[in-house]
């Protein structure tokens, strides 16, 4: 049994053994004598590692090397004849076993002359701890062996043999404590450089500067704190394998996915078809603002902003329930947080037999199957997100309980109990963002839910497709579900009579027979079309709000701004 | 119990009564004769319908109509208290007993002065007989009722409250033989136009010319050949709502939905990851030809043409295996029935541990499990597609059985066996679609199936990113997958090591620090990323040729092509 090591950091530090790593937080002042402090430091060791590796070629030189077949790179004819087990799947029976492993080097460091500790990790943040120490014999580990093992770059890629045992003590730095693997053989299939351009160990904590400048050259952002290294977003993002690497960004995605699927299963368990709207369209639908354009063909082009239209032609087109995945486009030149220029949307469209709040009661019902989803089956993920992005639990109502509000009432409760800056708001005029996050607070206190719905919009507030009130033509049968006070999906009943779109049309000052608004109207105008109704959720906004994450750029794959179109 | 009618077609041919419908197929000659005709019809069919409203009208004023609350145009309060059902739930138990059902008024006509009937139909092509005839005290059903039933537009919606009641002899034009609905009731919910710009019949009928011009003025596609009305593609796709709701459209867009769902199922259940590649991209990542390009707040940004370096980055991000299913972009001017500008890719990536054939073993497991999944339970909607596009069965190999062969084996086996222009083909050179063809058939001869794989491609058949073979640097670990004699998968293994993919780009005449290049490979210089191989499926045209149909558009929810964005 070998003794565990005194210190292997979990998340390494600056220059750990064996190799490199900068990680950083940008503070202006000072940022570029820090960057070359670090430059000269990552020299430094460099040199001492070619020193390093001077020294044991000499030696190997001078005494015969007897494991030589057992480590080194690997070659498309190397064989690893033992079993293949996954780190999460090692158990009691292994022990004294064979197994073969591959996995990244999380960590690497000599213990003396003769033995080496490794951090080996695999997908989903398993961890495990490797030993490896020269026989006396010099096989099937030998001294040079050893050195090699144990100046590994962090992040290659290795594929070992080793033997399953159990350590002295539980091993307290990695996610496997009950077992460690003791390496007889270790090849080197894909190396990682010298210095990694964002260590794990930032990586794995919060983004510090959330300005994303998307600067190639990315040192003004790479800038050490001593103790505290602190990457900004613009350095994750431009590390990308390493910014995917860290377990809450893996956490993260996994937690997207399960939102993806959950709002994928609730509705095909309910009869709702999937269908994919075109990205490429032939008119600005909307009015033109905010879509982008391109050449095609000698035409122009434009890219959806929404899949609003197709939705509805799906309903025309015969189908009762109808719901898409997939990316919508702003051509906004919005630099904050909340922004994306792409990002993927969760549209849903429905038939309304009777009332409108049959589609209502389904997006209830598919969110809260969301939220009760993630709370039931992804604690894990969420509690190691909230160790790095602190977030306060999200309330759910009780069953049977959901907090339903007319536009109006939440007014009325924004100007009786609210801030006084809001004591004058009107029933007739859009929620500001503030106003929303004052209510969201209001909500909270009173009805103990980070999850409401703000009903019959004014008419103001809504685009020409929003049915009219029949009973108050000031207010529309339109919605906003909110999150945290925050707008998280929009929708409503839609106008399916081809001479009322054309009266809400020119209502809003557009003209029904202009380019991108003709074709839609002309799809009513072609056959019947019943009643109905849907909305669409923010993929990336929903789980950065769950969260409550600094950023949604934090929740999406690759994210998309003005100032970023890479990698 | 009423008297079926003699004649109700089920597809609704040039002027039924109630409605006119414009089917057409093109025949250059004649075309403008023949619509100008068409038009005449239509004009004389409006004003015998307006004399017809007129003598209603009078007659109605001569006559007090007791049933006036029981129909016309629906009102927002109106109440339809009776069960509601679907029609495809229709049972014995239901019979005698009132139930409101909402349905597309398919076909209407008079039968007499006091007795009309009509044809309903609900999502999935579920059609039953409706009969309404006045009652002698005129209440619940007046004559006024009658004729305004009869007389109702066709793929007008509407809301119905009818008794269930057994006909004399099971109904032959309806899908739900056994029962008829017995109108009390009828309100209109949305009024169809006086003329269909394309009808369910020749909606329903295999397309006729595929070339898409996507004129707006479709008159000379809408040309009537007496007895069999056939529209071509450009009608179908200029009338999205009618194209849709015919049951071959219907089933066509059910079977796609099974593609994407039987590939998302068998990869999420064995351990991989869905992610969303971005659309926008800020390099031309291959090359740069065939890629669209648009202004991007003062820069330039291309629309991804395949998400295979996001999938790379994916692996390189720590991930084992991951998929995803989003759309791609070519700005390829192919103007045929195998291209679109914008398709959806079914895509996927993973680690391989030991040998590149895990991956094309995986490939080959999704793709049987689809077509699997397709032939068990999807019968009844390949059945419909097959008597409107004929096809032969899709031959699956034998469990165990899998056709694989190397590239070189497929050339000589064309030279072997193929047609006399193909006795010199060689081995360094990629296949031609009719080589593929021709080898598809040989294939099918010898081995009964219409599904095998060719790998091992040759070297200059490939992109910079296909591994070459160890053993022999003339090919690749890199495959095609074929249907029907046709490529459905292109895929292999990647290199992973960034000095390998630097002599593979120069060896390609690339530079590795071009745009677009360089971003790519620093990822792998980054950090150490293991071997991974994978393949990406285009959906439409995995279900265009399962179902043998005549384009690729057809598959298509909203086809995209150089000539077509819209709807």
């Amino acid at each position: 049994m070998a003794e565990p090591p005194k210190e292997i950091p979990t998340h390494p530090a600056l220059t750990p053994a064996g190799s490199s790593t900068a990680d950083g937080e940008t503070s202006k002042k000072g940022a570029k004598k820090a960057a070359a402090k670090a430059a000269k430091e990552a020299e430094k060791a460099r040199k001492a590692a070619e020193r390093e590796a001077a020294q044991l070629a000499q030696s190997a030189a001078a005494s015969e090397d007897l494991a030589v077949e057992n480590y080194g790179d690997i070659k498309h004819t190397t064989k690893l004849p033992a079993e293949k087990i996954h780190l999460k799947n090692i158990q009691e029976e292994n022990v004294g076993k064979t197994i073969t492993v591959r996995a990244w080097i999380q960590n690497a460091r000599m213990q003396g002359a003769k033995m080496a500790f490794v951090e080996l990790r695999e997908e989903g943040n398993w961890t495990i701890q490797g030993v490896v120490s020269a026989s006396a014999e010099g096989k099937p580990v030998s001294k040079q062996m050893v050195k090699w093992i144990g100046s590994l770059k962090l992040e290659s890629f290795v594929a070992v043999e080793a033997v399953v045992q159990k350590p002295l003590e539980l091993v307290k730095s990695t996610k496997v404590q009950g077992f460690e693997l003791h390496l007889q053989k270790c090849y080197l299939v894909a190396a990682a450089p010298e210095m990694l351009g964002l260590g794990l160990g930032a990586a794995s904590r919060a983004v510090g500067k959330l300005d994303d400048e998307d600067i190639s050259e990315a040192t003004e952002n790479l800038v050490i704190t001593e103790g505290t290294p602190v990457a900004s977003l613009a350095v994750h993002l431009n590390n990308p394998a390493m910014h995917k690497r860290a377990p809450v960004s893996q956490a993260i995605a996994d937690v997207r996915i399960a939102v993806e699927d959950l709002f994928c299963e609730y509705l095909r368990t309910r009869g709702f078809k999937k269908f994919h709207p075109p990205s490429l369209i032939g008119a600005a639908s909307e009015g033109g603002a905010n879509v982008f354009r391109l050449p095609y063909f000698g035409k122009e082009a434009f890219l959806a902003q929404s899949p609003q239209f197709y939705k509805q032609f799906e309903i025309a087109g015969g189908r009762k329930r109808v719901y898409c995945v997939g990316p919508v486009f702003r051509a906004e030149n919005s630099n904050t947080p909340r922004h994306m220029t792409e990002f993927i949307g969760l549209d849903l469209e429905m038939e309304i037999e009777e009332h409108y709040h049959e589609v209502l009661h389904t997006l209830e019902g598919v969110l809260l199957h969301i939220f009760k989803g993630l709370r039931d089956n992804y604690r894990e993920e969420i509690e190691l997100i909230r160790s790095i992005y602190p977030s306060e639990e999200f309330l759910l109502p009780e069953e049977g309980k959901e907090v339903r509000l007319t536009f109006a009432e939440g007014q009325a409760l924004l100007r009786a109990e609210g801030p006084p800056e809001f004591a004058n708001v009107t029933d007739d005029e859009d929620m500001s963002t503030p106003q929303e996050k004052a209510l969201g607070a209001l909500i909270r206190k009173k009805y103990n839910t980070d999850f409401y719905v703000l009903d019959k919009f004014p008419i103001d507030a809504r685009p020409f497709y929003a049915l009219p009130d029949p009973e108050n033509p000031k207010v529309t049968n339109a919605y906003d579900f909110m999150m945290r006070g925050q707008e998280i999906l929009s929708g409503g009943q839609r106008v399916h009579l081809p001479h009322e779109l054309e009266k809400t049309i020119k209502a809003k000052g557009l003209d029904p027979n202009q380019p991108g608004i003709k074709e839609y109207v002309d799809v009513f105008r072609s056959v019947g079309v019943p009643p109905h109704g849907g909305g669409g959720i923010g993929l990336d906004r929903v789980v950065a709000w769950y969260l409550n994450l600094p950023s949604v750029h934090l929740a999406a794959d690759y994210p998309r701004t003005p100032k970023r179109l890479a990698p």
